[in-house]
């Protein structure tokens, strides 16, 4: 097979979609945007002996490539419209059992495939960019968490790395209007709340977390690859079923953090921490 | 340095943008469309091995990466708004270089760098997703060649694989209402010509091609990375200065083509034509 006739396979694969107005098979796609709606862009990599291994199902590597992805957009408050895929791998059949697994959650959560690049190499590595909707003005941000809000996290944390990643949109679709602020927990609560109070410009306690069974304190608060969300909100305000109270937003050196009243380090994954 | 420090300094790097509601620094950049715009999206990845070596001066291999997405933005008559880059590296001297010179194409192109995903890792690898814009209906597209057109090419063909590439923006902008398709030639001319009959249904016959001092004609029909446009013209219409009239679209099997009267086979670079 080569690359005219696996792109050619995947077009028939792809959902049709009004705003699309060319998909896979030209220079670029083309797409239409609604009226009053800002777009999403969030781009995520997937690399060999980083993030996955040939001995793990290539279906399951494809659907999470684009999974962890879909958090970023759940965490703006954003609805899939659409993705692009950049895939380097030479086997054929894993390539195709990619795309099964990705596509299959790109059905599920309505996101188009629209285009991407292929190229052939021995190193596996795929980068997953998709483009999310929200209405002018609404999207959920990092950084208006206030003084007095409650934290609020989704699920149970501390999860294992290779756990399947159920993006939570519906949960960040609802929180649009609500929220102050909202992050996905790609790496680790510390360094993802972290983020939050530095954006935001505030300190936070924390008083517990939900554990997994089967999981630590440690790992629930320092772990990545969690994919739930962390949001705040303002004091009176009804949070969603299944979210569970972690803490409130206070006064403080931006970024400061305590847990059981003990200073939180950040300490989640950094690519670069330990060169510096 | 560790990752926040990269993304930090890359942030004041960036230039601001009116459309750019939210640049670097959150899940998502969020993009707020102008009325009356359609949006183009491609992806090029650029792989350590496959498309460039650590001996090459990482801040060329940063433009290079931009440049070829740019080209297929020109391809389709747009205009640059955005880009996102995926980035896998270790060396944080190599990585600012790389952004160096990326940021210096994206500044001279006025294509705001918008965010991405930075790892660590011992392979390099790139990955450049540009957004770009064109008044609705307006994108050049393959599939618009029709029989007594003539086919042009800009600049001169057969560039060694390692040679600046200077994305042909401004030609394609003066080619919106004009063109009838148009295509970067990214593969080789004998390759993307036979795309542009395909999607058009047509046939082609090449008279000429304006060969680069030093290169060679096959080289010229069937080399990669040249990232000149070729386009159609409808008889009559005058063609833009600079550019070589290479031969007409012809009634005929679909993608069938000649030069100087013999068949031309698509032989450019496909990754996967060797793994049928």
């Amino acid at each position: 097979m080569n690359e005219l006739e696996i792109v050619e396979r995947l077009r028939r694969l792809c959902l049709p979609s009004k705003d699309l107005v060319l998909g896979i098979g030209d220079d670029c796609a083309i797409y239409r945007p609604r009226a009053g709606e800002e777009l999403l862009f969030t781009t995520d990599q997937m690399i060999e002996g980083v993030h996955f291994t040939r001995a793990q199902k290539a279906a399951d590597i494809g659907e999470r490539a684009l999974a962890r992805s879909l958090s970023d957009i759940a965490a703006m408050g954003g609805e899939p419209r659409f993705c692009l895929v950049a895939l380097a791998a030479s086997d054929t059949k894993w390539i195709e059992e990619f795309y099964r697994g990705l596509l299959r959650l790109a059905k599920r959560t309505t996101t188009t495939l629209a285009g991407g690049d292929l190229a052939r190499d021995q190193k596996y590595h795929c980068d997953v960019m998709v483009c999310g909707s929200v209405p002018r003005g609404k999207a959920l941000r990092r950084d208006g968490a206030r003084v007095g809000d409650s934290i609020f996290v989704s699920g149970r944390l501390g999860k294992p790395w290779d756990r399947r990643i159920e993006p939570r949109l519906e949960l960040g679709l609802g929180l649009r209007g609500l929220a102050t602020s909202c992050i996905d927990l790609s790496d680790g609560l510390s360094l993802d709340l972290h983020r939050v109070c530095m954006a935001s410009g505030v300190a936070a306690e924390i008083d517990r977390v939900p554990v997994m069974k089967g999981s630590k304190v440690e790992r629930a608060l320092h772990g990545g690859e969690d994919y739930e969300l962390l949001f705040t909100l303002p004091d009176g305000k009804k949070a969603p079923r299944g979210v569970t109270r972690v803490g409130r937003i206070v006064r403080g050196v931006p970024g400061t953090m305590t847990f059981e009243g003990r200073p939180l380090e950040p300490r989640g994954y950094d690519h670069f921490r330990k060169q510096s």
